[in-house]
């Protein structure tokens, strides 16, 4: 059923690219530019390719010598590192694909109003939400379908399927994050701040790279990114769903604890609660199919009300979905509903976060308004104004997550029969906050394509701008494109609370891995210095645990340090050879001479792969060095630091980057003086600082968080043994 | 002896400040300046302390009322507070009172040459350096002597007196960081970016705000907040010293163990281990004085190397007096070796971090010229640079940090004998972390002198300016103000990195007290849900622990938001009544009319004590809060998380403030075009942007990590009690 879901979605997302590459693709010069965006596009995932396939066939061979040859796994958790990996790559290259050709077909739809426009960015979208999810879907079931018994008697190798997706998102995150702020910043730094000439303008030699950006960083690095997090997310379930059977077969065999189970026996021990997840991830891809019928051409104004809507008949339909499979699957127990109430509990997170976002992120609001006052008094003030709206946004975001673990938790725990052993109820409490990030999860479909929007109607814009279509056209993309800002800023919201929540999930699974390992084997019991009947004890009393937090909370910041450097080091390249080519282009601003866009593209693209090198070796690098040479305690403590540090950090960067962008856009409207003015000025500066911010270290704060969480499982069962110091 | 370090300190400093008043205080108009910014000073201070003083009067009520009275301990706790509360806003008030007369003088003394103004700054530092410690050291001992047996009874009494001096330190640490930037941003937003005079000019109308700023921000607010560091870390090992001592005699009476402490018996039961760090504080303070008489009037060049060499004098003399007292107060045991080798890896702590700061901040080094280099391309491009500058340093940071954790408890704990038992070893362990901390600490008063080296010349920069002095002064004060740049980034990071050990420390103490008072009691055994011999463990498998260290960690992005708000804020309003007065006062720019500069110290005033509400609500709130609804484990996973992600968003902060502001004086010099150039205007902005991150919110920082920490300690036996979710 769960591979019929994914089946359903990738049908789908096939209908979709024949009814869009059935529209009309526009005026020949429309055409002539969105095919070298296009090309500039696929060039650059090319390039990508080759440089992080051959890392990612490394990577995969030492797996396999390493992990599964000494563990005779029989290459499971090889071939799950590269179906990850591969369907990773392929996710993020399907939504850059149609995306890049939706985008001249939005600009013409444009001509004929604003709902034509509206659904044809809607489809596109939609292809790489169908795309995401249902890769996301295919990858878990097929790989639980191969590997059941293996899975139920060995949970951790479906880890390697998880590494497989984050690590190659973590690729497309970063080196898209880093191209695309490059050229953006870039570009915005010489045309609109010291030539005056409006974004898109065909004059400026960084547009085409610009928006090859926008394809390469939001489609392919968000579509990446998404998909491992609904990756990440199920294999977290999956792996508590099989702890919590193998303890309960265990504890049922001979002993007295077998009545506690009571109706959960037949519930327990026959794998439900893992096709649960899977069934629920199912359930959000029919809703987001039809939710998605709301959005019609017939839609006349209040885009953005138009796609709240449609979200939320998804949500309403996936609830509905949810509680028939939830009473079905468990019999109408108790277990059942209560499971159902922790899905709606992620459903309402859903929410929840995204009227956080909204609230910081538009214009609407006083936070982004305080920022465009802030502008009158120069960039400085704008700077720090964005900056305390993006730090302030961290404690509503941190109100939702808390409610929603402890919630959800507790539903699971009291769910669970209280005479059963405490540390199975805390699993079971465990898999039930895992089953909320789960339901978040499964509206992705619905949710990507919101977000996809934002790229595609941006690219739109250019292309009316650069086509030099009429200024009716404009108009709509132009409100199309502001609709797109905040629904990337809820994604991106979106994308960091399931990470956080997967994250807390996975450490479980570790922690519960840890220990059957080491109880497992006298020597190890030794080695750990336990007693028979102890277990280890991630405890904040432990000096390894908190030198290990130290070091997780560290990462973010130190990684993000990379990311931001790395944009401005090729945003200053880009500066330099805009300029050059204002001065030695004859005729460039009076549109004569044509600028050298070639020679813009290729500046993104070298940076972006060049700068790759530094974060990604640091993801990769540090959980395996903190955990052979510090052992399990502080990779643990490790895991948990990077979450709780990168979770705000990640709030801060991505909120108030969308912020400093919707304040500028605040004052374009005309407020405070509107553009041109030393104002205007001053934001537009501010909105350049951001970029970075919102668009490449806030969400590579994600996949760095769901790279440490997965290698470090793989390798566990080796740190485990050959730890030095522990 | 350990009173006697601190009577020897607070002469020294009587003795500093005869020696400076009999100096010259300069010309008739130097001294006219240095007056109005002193009652500025003092106006504010006594404005301050009578917003403040009720509040700590109704806190203490409360301590007495539900602290004292139902634990029976003869208002102990209340007594601590109120004494650390004094002391602490007493060392703020002479270390301003110094600084205002001493800037005047050493800009006298620079007419004389720069030994000379060296010495009378380094001085002027002095006092603030001695009285800072010498108060210290005389609550701790004081109170110590006081109540000798309760604390070895009881060892959370002595809590009282840390709360007392971080809640006043943070109030004051807040309120004169957001009065100091509000002052310097406004002044610097109009005076240099849009009028283009010079800092300090007396035509700006925000002058003497600023001026009166550096005194209660830098001085004021760093006295009260390095005071409270000591404090605090005094109290952290005296109580790990008698939880010790108590578990030591517990275990020796009547088994087995007795034999396992062997020749530490007497060691353990007589109280050494309390003794041992007020001794190490005098010793620091004989450190001290002797290293300072290396700054003599002859010297002619390098003043930065000068104060290194002082700095490494203390160091060395300190490391000397510590052997003595370590192989004497131990009978040459071995735990007396290993507990003087943590206090010298607390020692090289200063000389790593002061390397690292310096790195990070100096321009003779890369990151600061690139942030430079960056301000070519404009404001935005100089802010990315300088945030990512920031967020590098957070690394090298972290593995100082990490290595002085490891290598002192792993000392400790391995000087424990083996055959005690594993929680003994592990406190042990802990108390040699506290150690080498209090040894960081014992150089408090050569580093504070150093310090306040950097408001005392700036200050002096203001009056040669102001007064219209010769610029061959002007030269002489500009050096020493670019080394006080340098060594004011110095003493933050030693700040933070107190406030890191001294919170771990204190989290041991914490999760102690917490199972001491659940085991004595079978009522709170069945409500933690433990089995006899079971004790509550602060493990990341717990979801209370889990959110905890969620909201720990929000809690310093939360809490900097509002102080980086409140200084834009202010700064806004400075701006606009500076733009004001130069546009409606006439001849303000000819220097014919004469700026209004009360209103501009009111601005500050008012602002800075308006907008310390609601941070300060903030940390004392959300505690207490936490604390009754989600009890122990999650406050103890509050304050372990508070401090991993604080740390990380201090260092941030403060070292990118300080990168931004050398990037801006390497322009300065000269370089990259220099003075009144686009890329100095660029680089103006960013060092106004980085100065509420070094000034106002990034020492904040540690001040709530230790107002969290104490709250929290104080509170803990109600905490226990009376939790409602636990």
């Amino acid at each position: 059923m769960a591979l019929a879901g994914a089946a359903i979605a990738l049908l789908y997302s096939v209908v979709l690219i024949f009814n869009i590459r059935r529209q009309d693709p526009g005026t020949p010069k429309m055409v002539e530019i969105a095919t070298s965006v296009r090309q500039g596009a696929n060039a650059f995932l090319r390039r990508e390719y080759t440089v992080i396939g051959p890392v990612a066939v490394v990577i995969a061979v030492l797996i396999y010598v390493f992990i599964d040859l000494p563990q005779k796994t029989n290459g499971a958790t090889t071939v799950g590192f590269m179906l990850g990996a591969f369907l990773s790559a392929l996710a993020g290259y399907v939504g850059m694909a149609i995306t890049v050709r939706t985008s001249s077909r939005t600009a013409q739809a444009a001509r004929k109003g604003l709902g034509n426009a509206l659904t044809t960015a809607f489809h596109g979208g939609g292809v790489m939400g169908m795309a995401v999810v249902g890769f996301g879907l295919l990858a878990v079931s097929a790989f639980y379908l191969s590997y059941e018994s293996l899975i139920i008697s060995k949970p951790v190798v479906i880890a390697g399927l998880g590494f497989g997706a984050s690590v190659i998102a973590m690729f497309m995150r970063v080196s898209g994050g880093i191209y695309t702020k490059a050229a953006d910043v870039g570009a915005d730094l010489v045309g609109k701040t010291e030539v005056g000439i409006p974004e898109d303008d065909p004059r400026n030699p960084a547009v085409i790279a610009d928006n090859v950006g926008d394809n390469v960083g939001d489609c392919a690095g968000m579509g990446a990114d998404v998909y491992e997090s609904f990756v990440v997310t199920s294999i977290a379930v999956l792996i508590l769903a099989a702890l919590i059977t193998a303890k309960a077969a265990a504890s049922l065999s001979p002993n007295t604890e077998a009545s506690a189970f009571g109706s959960l026996t037949s519930i327990i021990t026959s794998n439900q609660l893992l096709v649960y997840p899977l069934l629920l991830g199912a359930s959000g891809i029919i809703a987001s199919i039809l939710g998605g019928f709301y959005i019609r051409k017939g839609i006349k104004k209040d885009p953005m009300g138009s796609l709240n809507i449609a979200l939320i008949i998804s949500a309403v339909i996936a609830g509905a979905i949810d509680i028939v499979i939830s009473s079905y699957l468990f019999k109408g127990s108790y277990l059942g509903y209560s499971l159902f109430a922790s899905a709606v509990v992620g459903i309402v997170v859903v929410v929840a976060i995204e009227r956080v976002a909204d609230y910081f992120t538009s214009y609407r609001y006083p936070p982004v308004r305080s920022i465009a006052e802030a502008s009158q008094t120069g960039p400085s003030t704008n700077f720090l104004a964005g900056f305390s709206v993006g730090l302030q946004s961290t404690a509503p975001s941190a109100v939702v997550l808390v409610l929603a673990i402890l919630i959800s938790y507790y539903i699971g725990y009291y769910a669970a029969p209280s005479s059963l052993p405490d540390s199975s109820r805390i699993l079971v409490g465990i898999y039930s906050t895992a089953i909320a990030a789960m339901a978040e999860l499964s509206l992705t479909g619905m949710i990507m394509s919101i977000d996809s929007f934002g790229p595609i109607t941006d690219n739109a814009n250019g292309i009316v701008e650069m086509a030099g279509l009429e200024s009716s056209v404009r108009e709509v993309t132009d409100e199309l494109d502001a609709v797109g800002n905040t629904t990337k800023a809820t994604t991106k919201a979106f994308a960091i609370m399931s990470a956080a929540l997967a994250a807390v999930a996975i450490f479980f699974a570790f922690q519960s891995e840890v220990n059957n390992q080491i109880t497992a084997s006298t020597s190890l019991m030794a080695k750990y210095g336990l007693l028979p009947g102890q277990t280890l004890t991630f405890s904040l009393g432990d000096p390894l645990v908190l030198v290990g937090l130290f070091i997780g909370s560290l990462l973010p910041f130190f990684f993000s340090s990379f990311l931001i450097q790395a944009v401005g080091r090729a945003a200053i390249k880009m500066v330099n050879e805009v300029r050059r080519q204002f001065k030695e282009i004859p005729g460039i601003m009076e549109g004569t001479g044509k600028p050298d866009y070639a020679k813009a593209v290729d500046i993104s693209t070298t940076a972006a792969l060049k700068e790759l090198a530094k974060p990604a070796s640091l993801a990769i690098v540090t959980p395996l060095v903190v955990g052979f040479a510090l052992g399990p305690l502080a990779l643990g403590g490790l895991l948990i630091g990077s979450v709780v540090s990168g979770v705000f950090l990640a709030f801060m960067m991505t909120n108030g980057g969308a912020a400093w962008d919707n304040a500028k856009k605040y004052i374009e409207l005309g407020n405070l003086g509107g553009k041109g003015t030393p104002v205007h000025a001053a934001a537009v500066m501010g909105d350049t600082v951001g970029d970075p911010f919102k668009d490449t270290a806030g969400p590579s704060i994600n996949s760095l968080i769901k790279v440490l969480n997965t290698i470090s499982i793989v390798f566990i069962t080796a740190i485990v043994m050959y730890a030095l110091f522990v």
